[in-house]
């Protein structure tokens, strides 16, 4: 594991306040359960990624906070619902919203942290501001198209690579990407550099969900904080399965043999793991994380050529990328 | 029963197209659930005061179109995630969202409309888009939080009247007051003018409430496509419900005892609604409807008065207002 980038503490420190204030002006009802969320929250990636895409473009980090907080708040939402959708009922090591609140409460709580994205962007209005609500709207509607293909995927067969990677790119690709470009359309750079920054964080989100879909298979639960092959269980079409069914292989059959069955045996979870391996989906995911990182680095390469562009801040973003793609897997 | 106003049939063959066009550019995951709820829409109440608003301020009815579809396709959203949160099998005589395709679907297609709401507003970046973006952020907010306390009150005593029509000025007041006001922002109306459609807007809400309390408890089942006493037999603290509760009388007493029984007997559900009746809540609330609804004309009156504003839009709303508050109570 790389050691941890010093842009997610310094990134903390300044979003983390602004985030806070904008959850603390929600009713009580709202309010308790949504910090109870934000309690335990992640590395935040995101909010880092919205910092640094201010300071790319010469802007101080400031102009990157509006956008950090919408995204952080959009994230969270999604997280709630996922929980809700998928069924489950710890993260973190902790009880879920709806787990410890209700169903109700979860569905009610997303949605007031989605809506609380666009006020947080749209309250002081100004071109940026516009445009950076504009593509809000499109990556979230690209993020809940990947969710609402992601739960099709599990029940129905024949998905291709290509399927997979759509979804994962509406999924997870689609926010990544707004996030490492918000802060340089806050601060109103020029569009040639907001489309290579959302160009990097295309690339990275592919290779961060291709590294997340390997640790649900193999990850650690101490480090995942889910179940050991939490993926696999809940049957999920994930990209390093979706691999080894497409294989060709002898594994691939047995693989879609076991998957089929609603209930397993002891033995068979370790018994499909071993099969995704043999089918080739834990290399080609691995492969597949490292070409989209390497694009990734390309993206930021090209923009470091730029004069308006600062090179520490594409240094960090950099940082950032093997971080990510460095987890342990 | 009032007569239909012609508004309603006018909005519908301007908005439907626009909505349905919107829709249709969702992925088949979530498209087929969305069309699915929206075949079973109500009479377009919300719509035809976002057309209305722009007529009145001399603007073609088509300026307020893409307020309309925002406000459609939030007002659907708001739907589908109450009937998971109140576990609602039924609406209008069909199975619900989640009760035909899941709750994760429900969840996942509600949180698709919210943000295909914004993406409408958002596509064509104006300074009148992004203050109606603005503002639907806000009213979005004010529902979501209205919705929250709704919820919360189920398991709460001592709720005061005016506890539950704050609670009510935001589930049902935001939207029906942007609603009412969106067409004149889409129309860059003076201040004062929209100002004014929003205090129509709101008073119409209250009233609206008003008297669904009313059909939530004595309303025919064949009409409001509910069972008998929904709001009673979900132990709703609905307006008529707290004015009983609040009377100092006998009545309230019984009602509170009645109300704070998980599971009723033959015969509990009419003595309740007696006891509503008898604790004034039926009487009071009419009341409160009447006040609103000459509320929100006076505010007409006062907007027929400018030289900007159209007589015939206005005398329209005013239609709309006794269709509203003229419904069978």
């Amino acid at each position: 594991m790389s050691q941890t980038p010093s842009i997610l503490g310094r990134a903390k420190e300044l979003v983390d306040p602004a985030t806070a204030a904008a959850v603390s002006g929600l009713c009580d009802e709202l309010r308790v359960p949504a910090e109870y969320h934000l309690q335990g929250r992640g590395k935040g990636t995101r909010p880092a990624l919205a910092i640094l895409s201010a300071e790319a473009v010469g802007a101080p980090p400031e102009t990157g906070v509006p956008g950090a907080v919408a995204i952080e708040l959009i994230h969270d939402f999604s997280l709630i619902h996922d929980d809700i959708i998928d069924n489950d009922a710890e993260r973190r090591h902790r009880p879920t919203v709806w787990a410890k609140f209700g169903t109700g409460v979860g569905v009610v709580v997303g949605d007031a942290l989605h809506a609380l994205a666009f006020e947080v962007l749209l309250r002081d209005v100004s071109p940026a501001r516009i445009r950076a609500a504009k593509n809000l709207s499109e990556g979230v509607a690209a993020m809940i198209a990947g969710q609402s293909k992601d739960m099709a995927f599990e029940t129905r067969s024949a998905i291709t690579l290509e399927d997979c990677l759509a979804m994962e790119r509406g999924k997870t690709g689609a926010l990544l990407s707004y996030a490492s470009s918000v802060g340089a359309i806050l601060a109103e750079a020029d569009d040639a550099v907001i489309d290579g920054l959302a160009e990097y964080g295309a690339h990275l989100g592919v290779a961060f969900q291709a590294v997340d879909d390997l640790l649900g298979i193999w990850g650690d639960p101490e480090r995942t904080g889910k179940p050991a092959g939490a993926d696999l269980r809940e049957r999920k079409k994930s990209v390093p399965v979706v691999i080894a069914l497409n294989s060709g292989t002898p594994a691939a059959e047995e693989l879609a043999r076991i998957y089929a069955r609603a209930e397993w045996q002891a033995g068979e979870l370790d018994a499909a793991r071993a099969l995704v391996e043999a089918g080739g989906g834990r290399d080609e995911t691995r492969e597949l994380a490292c070409t989209h990182h390497r694009k990734a680095v390309s993206a930021l390469d090209s923009l470091a050529q730029r004069e308006e562009v600062v090179g520490e801040a594409v240094e960090e973003m950099r940082l950032l990328a093997d971080f990510i793609v460095g987890r342990d897997f």
